[in-house]
Parts: C-alpha cells; structure tokens; sequence
C-alpha cells in the first residue's frame, strides 16, 4: 500500500487521529500488542463500507498520526461501531495511550506534488 | 509544545500534509537544509494571524505527516502566501519531497481521551 493515498475527489471525510503511545517500546516486543492489533485495525477498516484510504505514521518517540478517508460521516459512524474496533478503542483508553485527539473533518480540496495549488477560490 | 494539539473549538480548518521525503537520511546531517527549514516553518506558522495549532510526526522510512490547524480558510491562505514558505515550498517541490499530498479540511466535531465519542449526531 503507497504510504500516500493519492486523488480523492472532494468532498469526502478525514479522521485526524493523533495519539502517543503509553511505553516507548513501540515495534518491540513487550508492546501490550498494539502492533499487532494497528494492523488488524487497517485490515478491518479497509473492509468497511465506505473507506477511501489510510495514511499512518509513528515516531521514535511513540508519537502517531493516523489519518483515515471515508465517503460519508455514516461511513465513519459504522467503523465506530464495529464490534473488534470497539474493543481495540477500550484497550486504547485504558492501556496503550497516554494521550490522543481525534477530529472528523470534511476534506474540501486537495492537491500534490505536480499539481497547482489553486487560486484564492479553491 | 504538546505533541498532540488539544481542546479545539469547532468549526475551525485542518490543512493535512502526508509527505514523503526524497533521501532516507532524515535528521541527519547531508538532509539538504531539510530539518533547519522544517523548525522554521513551524516557528513562521505560529506567528501567522489564524494560526490555532501544529502536530507533526515523521518516521524512520522518511514518510511524514504534518497536519495545522487554522481559523478560517482565509488565515490558510495567507499562510500559503507568506514568503518564506513560498520559497519553502519551491524547495520542496524540487528537492525534498519524492511525493506529497496536501488536503484542507472543516474540523466538524472532536473529542478526546477522557471524553465521551458522542451520539451519531455528533
């Protein structure tokens, strides 16, 4: 999977979901498995309804910004919902964050690398 | 500065830049002026009129996620317009980015670590 997802046609909805990490033992073992269940999430949310792409990031210092692209907000409102998503959100609050931030946003336009930025109006 | 930007008053906007950097030699020395700019912008951007906050994590592959937080669309743009970003960004267009991709978003709604996801109207 690219790391940048790439052309999506506005509008469409973002979750920005920034986080640190409760030990900085993150990708070794001694985890709490919370690499292991990271990639179960992506797996899953990639199956739900509604799912446009997922960009992930995490530095040395357990810091993390994951950002998923969805359709809809009742797209977003069903990977909520979903039943082993519900249990990696408790384990979230209770064991493997020290702190986190999530914010649903309506992405209204977007470009890249060989693309004009737009004018005043875009 | 938090890593993770708090408490944040809806509606305000979200530009999310996901980015990959050209070398892997990130944070070391022979980054191009990479790093010294990167600590540049985020020092210029918080002096811009609008400017609510910055997150920003990069990893070991290079691949960064940068995302800031403004008032309006309007304090977006004149961010965009500064000139010391403008160069910024001519640069990153030619030497420093292998890829990239740059979304403005409407933050509608967020939460926190120890406060309720609230109801699907939410």
């Amino acid at each position: 999977m690219s790391r940048v997802v790439q052309h999506l046609r506005p509008p469409y909805f973002a979750v920005v979901f920034t986080n640190v990490r409760n030990s900085g033992t993150v990708g070794e073992t001694g985890d709490d498995g919370y690499e292991a269940m990271a990639g179960r999430m992506v797996e899953l949310a990639a199956r739900q309804p509604g799912f446009l792409g997922i960009e992930s990031v995490r530095d040395a210092a357990g810091v993390g910004i994951t950002v998923s692209y969805w359709e809809s907000e009742e797209a977003i409102l069903g990977w909520r919902r979903n039943g082993e998503h519900l249990e990696a959100q408790r384990k979230g609050r209770e064991r493997w964050y020290q702190s986190f931030r999530l914010r649903v946003c309506r992405v209204e336009r977007e470009y890249g690398m060989g693309e004009a930025a737009g004018g005043p109006g875009r």
